[in-house]
């Protein structure tokens, strides 16, 4: 046994492993999926097409792309008994994601491990997870809802597909508005629900263990990113006028004000940046007017409360807002995350597979001393 | 941000967190639960003691040991719910740990994050799910089997009741042999589900989510302790005097031998030790004496073909047989593992709970240079 070694307290900058798939220059503003600027990926390319470059590494050609395009189509749809789960488990009250747990188990009582399988399987399988997904958080949310479930058009985009069967419709400028959204966020350097994601999946595991792993630590209040808190500070600072008082009660409190400052950036979130100029350009609401507003009464508060400390809109902010002026319901702005991230999460798996390493670090006893019985 | 800093790849021997649940020695061969020798335990203690000294930190008084087990025989209790989905997924074919992925999502659908529970009621998710994984992995078994689900009987003590539902019978005899395996596994260091099971505690997510993650790495071959692979490979070998050819052919292929040496252990393994001793002293079989004489050919025949390198049975080696003397099928092995070491994982996440810091690692971008858009 060598020496264990000691490290900063929950492996915080220790480097776990190599990745090709992205990165996040906290310093510069800047991330970006492969080789790729991924704001730019979210201003031009199809969700599909960037879905492509996580999992293959490569932006698709035309003929690639329209392939891939019906492979995912083809791999949204769900059998019947999924849907009659769904119904037995998703009732009122109960989180699409949380009965996205019981459908992705049920989906994958049959899956193998990740050590049985050669590539074309297990990205068969990683791409089906992917795709399923939207497909069941919208029958879920549905259900719960006491709505008709819709069920996928295998023709369909993947995106205008997901907000026509969460919402009941959607039109070219709406799924445009969440295509940007969901490339955006599909993945954001090894974030912890894509660390738990590849833990389990070092195992040699299954896809759909390795899935549940990323989804249930994404599930966890510090995994951060639910637009859904944003909003709800909208909601309760009513008019701007009232933010330097919200901030200041917030601060004096201690607690953290939603939707802005960032773990790794240290200027503008890219992300914020991209999401505010889509809500812009498109949405001449109150509630763009107001979000506008409030977050420079907020820079300036903190600017003026905490000198020196600058904190700026994470994705958090503009993503609500976004989320809302295409249609979702508050209770489908985290789900609609996960639609998104599931992406990367199944890329990052494929990669953590290929690595055929078990990610296992060691703990420091420091209980009493143990006495040996014989 | 600070540097990065690099470590040995899986993060081999980096220190993640320290713990007070337990700990291996192995150069000493010798394993602990809190202050306790593990394996004394095992000879001595009841399954649901050890229990109550994994989750609260101290072996319980008589009257805290009474009170304990009529608690966890009420959790044992599943709704007819579980069992109708139960019925649906745990076909012919499905193993029941799949299955009980699956009803542990349905049964966490209102599960709320470890945040917002307060100390007794995360420690009553961590029992209430810790509890019903023998009823759930018995009756899947029986589906799968298509035999009669056997309710589980509160008054019971867990480990005969699970022997009886999984099996259709217990005497006093199996069950004791069957509780000191259960007891030597709930625990061992910091293995590759446990961590999984912590990564996602990390997060504040919820009981069921955590206890998912590591039940997904649990189901990957790289986490070792499958029993029916020992059994299997006895089964290969047959007659005692083949033995030498056999573990000759392994070697010569590259293989390793099932059942044989262990990643920390220096040692004999102090598991296999105890193990063979029960099945010794209380099963005189083929079985028992030939696992004994291919034990002593394959130590043999190790040290002839690798000079130098010792391998001695490893815990799989003897649970295997002991298991299939109790009365358990070989489809029950790993998931009877499984219903010792949820207790482990749930002591341990009622431990990160407590430390309350995530555990995210970072990965170092080795892809290609990307270009940023503007």
């Amino acid at each position: 046994m060598s020496t264990p070694i000691s490290v900063p307290r929950g492996l915080k900058n220790v480097i776990v492993t190599d990745t090709e798939i992205g990165d996040v220059r906290g310093e510069e503003g800047f991330y970006h999926y492969r080789q790729y600027d991924a704001t730019q990926l979210a201003r031009t390319a199809t969700f599909e097409d960037v879905w492509h470059l996580m999992v293959f590494g490569t932006l698709p050609s035309p003929e690639q792309s329209a392939a891939f395009v019906r492979r995912i189509g083809a791999l949204r749809v769900i059998d019947d008994e999924t849907v009659e789960l769904l119904r037995r488990v998703a009732g009122p009250g109960v989180e699409p994601l949380a009965a996205l747990r019981v459908a992705l188990a049920a989906l994958g009582v049959a899956d193998r491990p990740t050590f049985d399988m050669d590539r074309p399987e297990l990205v068969d399988a990683a791409l089906r997870t992917g795709a399923v997904v939207p497909t069941i958080l919208a029958a879920a949310h549905r259900i719960s809802q006491g709505l008709d479930v819709l069920d996928p058009d295998p023709e369909a985009d993947h995106v205008s597909d997901y907000l026509r069967m969460a919402t009941g419709s959607s039109d070219a400028e709406a799924a445009d508005s969440l295509r940007t959204y969901l490339i955006t966020t599909i993945d954001h350097g090894f974030n912890a629900s894509t660390f738990a994601g590849r833990v389990v999946a070092s195992t040699g595991s299954d896809m759909t263990s390795s899935v549940l792993g990323a989804l249930g630590a994404f599930l966890g209040p510090r995994h951060g990113g639910a637009p859904s808190r944003a909003l709800a500070a909208l909601d309760e600072i009513g008019d701007p006028a009232n933010t330097r008082d919200w901030v200041r009660g917030r601060i004096e409190r201690g607690e953290i004000v939603m939707g802005f400052g960032h773990a790794v950036y240290r200027t503008r979130d890219p992300r914020a940046e991209l999401l505010k100029s889509v809500v812009r350009q498109r949405y001449d609401s109150d509630l763009v007017r107001q979000a506008m507003a409030v977050e420079a009464e907020i820079e300036a508060a903190i600017n003026e409360l905490k000198p020196g400390r600058r904190l700026y809109a994470n994705v958090e902010f503009y993503a609500g807002v976004l989320m809302h002026e295409v249609g979702l319901p508050v209770d489908m702005f985290t789900p609609t995350f996960g639609v998104a991230r599931v992406v990367g999460w199944t890329a990052n798996i494929l990669e953590q597979v290929a690595e055929a390493k078990i990610i296992r670090p060691v703990a420091r006893y420091v209980g009493p001393e143990p006495v040996r019985a014989e």
